[in-house]
């Protein structure tokens, strides 16, 4: 489990100051009455439990090229937690939802300036999707009150799909009877090669193995030294489409690989699996990498396909070694 | 109260696993007799809470010019935590310090390489303020147990210093006879114009102020946009010298400023202090800035000065502003 504070974040606007007294959700559109719910009504309702990891949609940005601006990532935007709540399809039953809706329409409280229009972050997930026994309406992580950052007091968790999904400061679930067109779902998280495209939306996690990295690091540049010798390297590994399958590792940067024993999936379906393996390092420059493969086929690539938004590159991570020969 | 997982982190090289059944503290060096401690024994001593506000040395750093190559903050490397723990004093109470002593050399469980040697983190304090009264060795934040991030299960707190004093998952304690001379403290953290030069080293905090920026933002540039209108601001300033005596703010970038009202001290004395003011918006681009000044007669200045490791720049922050008319 990633303890609260080395959880990724990624907060669009601000992160708004919530008064949990006054705070309300409210469920309307087209749905037969509309609802409204206090903390303490929600709080009443069955409680459930996920773990999930959760990965922003542009980890691995900044490994491609050329440049995508928008939020650097390397690999770290990444981790997985212990979340608590209400099911989403316990809340909507609590009205009758309309023969004719097709999405369910998640609005937070963060408000912002983005493709040129002011905006509530808002995204919508088609019902079918929505009415899953995982998706959640969050209000603990790890045992404690969600934290202002991650969406207090309420947020959407929806396993296995990339970030975004997730809307934080939730203060309105609407059901649509035409798919939603606002910016965050036709502008932002589209795979794009070029302006003008249409695009495919993104969604669920691309498979991705990472791995710990082994020895010390060098303050500046972050590069790894360790002593020759047997080392035991371990990682995690997850895909938001299907479990993984195997994980494989190789030290000289991909020209060969061996496989990696996959843990058992203790923390369930959604969240990573722990896989390790044992490492005979032997003197000079070693160029560690793993890479995953989950039980739909899909694998990770050796190289993330650039598009516009820098999105879901899944490429294989490299970490450079300098093995060092044993003192004395 | 800055939430865990908003307070700012630095992480010079790993942050340690550490299982603190078998963690223990060492006291040793210049004493009668070293001790040794484990987690038990040093919560059953007196307990000792203190709220205090503390920054990265390195806090402004982005904002020199030439860019200095290290971790790029602008000025969000701060944060104010309530930390629980036993008083550094009561722990070398327990033998005799030696005479002759005169620093306390703190050493974390962190090791990496830098300025070309391995390392384990370490940094001294003078014996004198080591025994302040308010210099813990804390082991919990904001009433939990102190974050593996933030130093688990042990770290140094001196309120007032620079990060950096504050020496994270603490396994010795060790009373010198001579100055500590690690690269941590004669190397790193001084202030010099060139290299080679002797330095001065960094201790205590340089006032500060920063304001809650108004408005919303825009995703990319992070500028913010208002209504024209009267608007309440407010901001929170700092300096680990002396109390706060005031704080300035200006909507024309520095050109004019008028005076901040500063709420009571009510976390204390090494906290942060909130202040606030009305500002009337007009329409147009604004510039807003703040400044504070300390009891010691110590103040922000326009701009910080440059220096090699690109330490202490407190000058003043600057928030452009685009202020529209009201709707309709």
């Amino acid at each position: 489990m990633t303890p609260v504070g080395l959880h990724y974040l990624l907060v669009h606007y601000d992160i708004p100051a919530v008064d949990p007294a006054t705070w309300r959700l409210t469920i309307d559109g087209a749905v037969e009455a509309p609802r409204t719910f206090d903390l303490g009504t929600l709080r009443a309702l069955q409680a459930h439990e996920v773990v999930a990891t959760m990965e922003c949609a542009g980890n691995g940005r900044m490994r491609l090229r050329p440049h995508v601006v928008s939020q650097p990532w390397l690999q770290e935007a990444v981790g997985t937690g212990r979340w608590r709540g209400v099911r989403l399809r316990d809340v909507l039953a609590t009205t009758r939802i309309a023969g004719n809706a097709v999405e369910v329409l998640f609005t937070g409280l963060d408000r912002g300036l983005e493709h040129g229009e002011e905006q509530l972050f808002a995204r919508s997930l088609a019902l079918e999707a929505a009415l899953d026994a995982d998706v959640l309406l969050a209000y603990e992580l790890n045992g404690g009150p969600l934290p202002p950052q991650h969406g207090f007091p309420l947020r959407l968790l929806v396993p296995g799909w990339y970030g975004m999904t997730n809307v934080k400061w939730l203060t309105r679930i609407t059901l649509l009877t035409e798919p939603f067109t606002g910016p965050q779902q036709l502008q932002s998280y589209r795979l794009r090669s070029a302006e003008g495209e249409e695009g495919e939306p993104l969604s669920r996690m691309l498979p991705r193995a990472l791995l710990v990295p082994p020895g010390i690091p060098e303050f500046m540049t972050r590069e790894r030294t360790v002593v020759a010798g047997m080392h035991l390297l371990e990682g995690r590994a997850w895909s938001g489409h299907a479990p993984i399958a195997s994980v494989e590792v190789s030290d000289d940067g991909g020209g060969s690989w061996w496989p990696a024993a996959l843990d058992p999936p203790t923390l369930g379906p959604h969240a990573w699996r722990r896989f390790s393996t044992e490492w005979s390092a032997t003197p000079g420059r070693r160029i560690l990498a793993c890479r995953a493969r989950d039980e739909s086929g899909l694998a990770q690539p050796d190289e993330g396909t650039w598009n516009l938004g820098g999105y879901a590159n899944n490429g294989v991570q490299r970490i450079a070694v300098d093995v060092i020969p044993p003192a004395g």
